[in-house]
């Protein structure tokens, strides 16, 4: 089996729960970046060691949060050396909004993943036209899409999209177990 | 007022209904792109008189059609001589699902007015939380999105979706009118 | 004449030098985000006021660095009121490689932008094959790219770099006018 | 050994040179889409048999040549049954300048391996600050970027590019082989 870690920011809770619901399928260790964009050693160490590592942060004003996107500035001492070269890598995020701009969220995680010689996992579950509920229900492919309304707390993130986030976690961990 | 044109394919009738709300919205005339991706002397000669010219086209495999970009190719002819310099730019997308990669259709859009050297005008109707009916129900802001699911006929694009496009149209041809 | 500033975050200098350029060709205010991430109220006021706000940031792991993301996710305060709708918009980003990924930056600063409301200018000089040296020597179209060695210090920047960075503060601060 | 193909779509022969690199690093098959953007049954068979495809386009107009697109737009006949699910993909391209809008093509191809369910491999050869020349002498990362003046032949692409198009065939192969 792989070892799988997902790294994430949340600011309010709901990325938080995504991140759960990935790190379930994928069996993985949870390292939370905190309000102020930092890890510990030991999280680094977490990230160091495990084969795979996928990314999560809400998007905010069409982007990864600044905290989510100082850990990838830190993440720099790893790209000198691609010390994470060939780790497996994915990424999810959430948002109020159905679009939004979570592509461009998902589209950095993959801008990052390749700066540091990573190798990428979509998300494959297909929605089947029923739009608005069900597995993949926003419509996403580089990653998973989650979303709850502005005002709404984490509870009330789709079940759709925690199944879909419970689904990716798995199928990130089994590319991981082959590569490994 | 300012001149404007919307040129876009549509493969199976949707995005020619969002385009007409956006034509209606901006005044503007509509350049069809045909189903071998071409337009006739006479419609190159009306986006060439244009202030404002709106893009769009389905969202066909994470991108715009092989028809729209076979136009965007042509278009190479204006770009030698930055003949279309200056002129407004807008975008519009339609896929079956709600977020899907329609932003990065609309990216594409951008990235197509940047080489052409004009200026972006992006969709700034709020939604107000009210997710999945009503203005920006879908939360885009490049550009406008629309969803009509995968079986559904063109007459099956949310009316929230159509009258943002209808504003949008109107709001190009308000920033085209100051700059002419 | 149009009011314009130019917001930027710079860790070594070299993106401070071409923000430099760029405010003398259009004629802006420098607003330096700090070291954390921060600005003063008077320079949040600097913004407010401005007919045009041309972004800055270097491209650290295929991003703008977290300190200017710090500023766009404080920026949502505008965001909520659209306070800077129709503001022009535009930028620029610095990095070692003569690529890098630093198309990704200027994408955000567009996306950012789109969720602002503002109307986003481009880059319009050509390089007439001239490739490594002059205007536009990188070939960028969506805002400006500047590049110097990951050991050399500001001064290194090529002058066709920064002769670009003035120009295009020049063509900025001239839609700005027309529009103001 | 994995069976890999480069499926890649040449207007003047660059972009072909860049593919042979690429197939020779890999092992590859070569599969040209010929000048309307089709494919014989042949190749798409070679294509469904492939444990990897790497893609290849110039960069036009700031995106995949339409015949590449066309390409992608009949692999919607894969992605229905998600037939290219987990293989491994990855991208390469050619313009005349430095960046051009290089990185929105390769962000394409992500685009596309994601929907039909693939997974990424990148770029991973370092270039030790001797911009210009050498391995990754541009900064690419999410896969290969290479340059050739506006008038010149394909023969006057930089060794450098194609030395990082080998290094990148041979790197798609090797994982294609783990995952086989």
């Amino acid at each position: 089996m792989a070892k799988t870690a997902v790294v994430f920011h949340s600011g309010y809770g709901h990325t938080a729960r995504v991140a759960e619901f990935v790190a379930k399928g994928a069996g993985a260790d949870l390292v939370a970046i905190d309000a102020d964009g930092n890890l510990t050693d030991a999280q680094w160490a977490t990230l160091d060691a495990a084969d795979a590592i996928i990314m999560g942060s809400p998007t905010y004003m069409g982007m990864v949060s600044w905290q989510f996107k100082k850990f990838a500035d830190a993440s720099s001492k790893k790209w000198f050396t691609l010390g994470w070269k060939n780790k497996v890598a994915g990424g999810f995020t959430c948002s109020a909004s159905m679009s939004g701009d979570k592509l461009s969220t998902l589209q950095y995680f993959v801008t990052l993943a390749m700066q540091q010689g990573m190798i990428w996992v979509g998300q494959t579950e297909t929605n089947e036209y029923k739009i608005t509920e069900g597995l993949n229900r926003i419509g996403s492919f580089t990653g998973v899409m989650a979303q709850a309304g502005a005002m709404a707390p984490a509870s009330e993130i789709a079940q759709g999209d925690l199944d879909t986030a419970l689904a990716y976690g798995k199928r990130v961990a089994e590319v991981a177990a082959k590569l490994a």
